[in-house]
């Protein structure tokens, strides 16, 4: 199939690039960052508000793949409106010139981190109420809900899934939503680690190729639902630091800070939706992961 | 108290200023429309987008009520991006204003005939799922999740109703919201009434003063939470002609169209919570409702 990847260039975005062209897809990537790329990728650099560029994007595509977030869950809230804008107003114009290009097959990148808000129980599934209390919840939940419309009114196959902390290989340091990457770059680096709060917080880490394999079979699948795509597990702050002390053998400086009046204490997401309709489960552990993502920083600081 | 009502020059923000003015309330109403207001109220006369009008207007206020819509049910889909700048980013510029002027107690009409999409039982009570079908309830359900994140966080005490249809006195004709307006008129007015589908679509009616006493208890009580206003009932396009034409004695001429893909068949409301919290109950049942909406429009067309 032919895919096309918004927002290819990212952590998750490059890992899936990857894996959809291991699975033998045509891929074309839509970002706004420069991208330097192996052959037989096509790349458009573009904002998603772009819509010429958009709909010349689509041309000859069958599945979309959205990635794209102008934001992240932790500052979020500081700019409500910028959220909105960049990411549900952007997002209805890629629908609008899907919906015009005869392209209707989606699967989008939502949020399991911050869709649901507190957990009445945990493990969480699909059908838990969901009262974000970060923008990038909201937005992220509102898209969904176009989505489905779309689904409903249009025959769209809109599949959303919702992934909870992924991280491993190439992931960026932005705060808690990349906790165990700054934890790495922490030790390796030799500076002090912040922590929001006293580190008991609870949350369930994804490795990326249990998150590629789970979008791979979303694609052979497709089929419209929302889906957790999650270990199932969940770990906190402290135990994080803990595995990479124990692999890296290093003791890391941590520094704890009023905790932020929008962190959940736990999230744990149930994945057996996903599981059964995709024949799919996640299967790096949490100590082999954190391994593997201590190893390609090494390398990444050897280049 | 002093209430600031956004949209009180509207069909329901009229009744709600009279309403609350009898509760020995004083009134500032805030429209884009030119207002002909009884003596005591204050006009503002200004686009809800309008910060500085906006910042004005919350000068010793107590209580904001926001009734404004700049897009119906019906139409929302064809523009679901206008919808979206109309009414959540404007919203998201008052809820600013209003933390930044430390006005925090906000009641919010939302809509319990679109946030909740296809019934998986009726009535349907305050916990079901929502899924709107429709760009109107997606951003209605968003602007409540925004509430309630203003709520958790910043100490807002955000009043949600979901009122289901509203009818009575006053009433404009814009289609299936206003149905039982536009019977009306249309018996009055000896013309074609044009209905969607078969006419058993069911919907649940809500007498315009049993809105404005719900709307007067939450005043009083001002409690943060999600509330039905709706009479519990529900009742057919076609009972709904047929009590027009008892109560008027004449017979309605119908033109029957093909359904429209948005619109869910049967939607009734469980009114419970807001029975237990605010001491409310619905008093006018639909056959007096019709009546006295029937005998304001003889009234005006009289004037």
């Amino acid at each position: 199939m032919k895919i096309l990847v918004l927002g290819g260039s990212g952590f998750i975005g490059a890992h899936i690039v990857d894996g959809l062209l291991a699975d033998g897809h045509q891929l074309r990537v839509f970002d706004r960052a420069p991208l330097i790329y192996k052959s037989g990728v096509e790349n458009i650099q573009a904002d998603l508000g772009d819509v010429m560029a958009l709909s010349e994007a689509l041309i000859g595509v069958d599945v979309v793949v959205h990635l794209i977030s102008t934001s992240v869950p932790s500052t979020s809230n500081k700019d409500p409106i910028s959220d909105v804008n960049g990411n549900l107003i952007n997002t209805l114009k890629l629908l609008d010139v899907m919906h015009q290009s005869d392209v209707n097959k989606i699967i989008y990148f939502s949020s399991g981190g911050t869709v649901y808000g507190h957990p009445q129980q945990v493990p969480m599934t699909e059908l838990h109420p969901t009262n974000p209390i970060c923008s990038y919840g909201i937005v992220k939940l509102a898209i969904e809900k176009y989505l489905n419309m779309y689904s409903e009114l249009y025959g769209f196959t809109s599949t959303i899934l919702r992934p909870s902390n992924p991280y491993g290989p190439g992931q960026k340091h932005m705060g808690v939503q990349g906790f165990i990457g700054t934890c790495i770059s922490s030790v390796l680096n030799d500076t002090k680690l912040s922590i929001w709060g006293d580190g008991s917080v609870i949350r369930d880490y994804i490795f990326i190729s249990d998150v590629v394999n789970a979008t791979s079979m979303a694609v052979k699948k497709l089929q419209s639902g929302t889906f957790n795509i999650s270990s199932g597990e969940g770990f906190s702050l402290n135990e994080i630091i803990s595995y990479v002390e124990k692999y890296t053998q290093k003791t890391i400086q941590t520094e704890f800070k009023n905790k932020r009046n929008f962190d959940i204490p736990t999230i744990i997401l149930d994945n057996q939706l996903a599981g059964k309709t995709f024949k799919w489960k996640p299967e790096v552990d949490i100590e082999s992961g954190i391994g593997a993502t201590v190893e390609a920083f090494l390398k990444a600081r050897q280049v």
